[in-house]
């Protein structure tokens, strides 16, 4: 039992530390001397619980994965709109990836070394797809902006919110000068909610 | 005379064999051998031209720069409105990431080896933020948005356009069903441009 314990707890060790590994250096950059470094456990531990890189890469990427869909289970339904349920969606998945090495480098890794069964996105491509068909349905968007657009656009926010927590997390902390990526990713959907060429400053709104 | 052109010939192949190396592999994983095989030349010879992987990934960073630098230099400015050019400009980003392999060698390397000098971004953001400055001094933009916005959403959008024209690289050539890089961001500035919420479809317009 007590041995058990020691196994779990060394495995979580190896698993966090790996995740802040493949996260700043990749697959191929991450060094495994270094990740039992920062873990505090030997080389021979290591081997004992991943018999390979890809082993422990996919075991982040479980973990990454599983966060994500325990953090999305837990956003409040309720009475919230599809379109703003969908957004903060999005906003979430920013603050993950901001907060959490094992969601960034689960969203790296998928890139990395494309697997369907871990691929990140499959932890909340899905969701998505239904808010905006739903937004959709329910008469919330324009009729010319089709649910699989904004789908496509959410990608492409979560994208950049993806790189902005990475250069975030390299930078050192003590110069926050620029908004995170959950305010950049909040300040794009008020822009793109409201469309950038409405009543220009010449005219009267 | 022939032998310098034959070293400057050589020098190019490896260039080229490297950027898709650089593109598809990244920096760590990138393969000097696999460079060599795809260039037709010997180790010996790539190490006489570029003496460490950082100087082979400096020259296509390097070029990567200098195409992007050329072909936006290239695009008509004119009458077109300060906006429009500014979508221009994003567009042909797309175009270049779907064609380059040096381009889009130059933007994933300066994410994984930062270097102001080397930077990608250097060669296009500067031309965004003026003329994103302009439109917004002409009343073309809604004043609520501002120029450093649609500087922030128009690096989202060459991410997304970035990693969807990897993807398109790594597929087979005989399955090309979803739209392309530059398809896509056209699509997002059209929904942009016009906002989402717009009349619904519930009310008249």
């Amino acid at each position: 039992m007590t041995r058990q314990l020691r196994a779990v707890r060394t495995r979580q060790a190896l698993v966090t530390a790996a995740a802040s590994e493949f996260d700043r250096s990749g697959y191929a950059g991450a060094a495994l001397n270094r990740v039992c470094r920062a873990a505090g456990i030997t080389m021979g531990a290591l081997t004992f619980h991943f018999a390979t890189k890809g082993e422990l890469a996919s075991a982040v990427q479980m973990q990454g994965l599983a966060i994500t869909r325990a953090a999305l289970a837990d956003l409040p339904a309720g009475r919230v709109p599809a379109l703003h349920r969908a957004i903060d969606v999005t906003l979430e998945l920013a603050r993950l990836l901001e907060e959490e090495p094992a969601v960034r480098s689960a969203a790296r890794l998928s890139r990395e070394r494309p697997d369907e069964d871990l691929a990140w996105s499959m932890s909340w491509i899905a969701a998505l797809q239904d808010l905006f068909g739903q937004a959709y349905r329910d008469g919330q968007l324009h009729a010319a902006v089709r649910p699989e657009d904004l789908a496509t656009l959410s990608r492409f926010l979560i994208l950049g919110a993806e790189d902005r927590a990475r250069a975030e997390g390299s930078r050192s902390g003590s110069e926050p000068r620029e908004p995170g990526a959950v305010e950049e990713v909040r300040q794009m959907w008020g822009i793109i909610q409201r469309g950038i060429c409405g009543p220009s400053r010449g005219e009267p709104a």
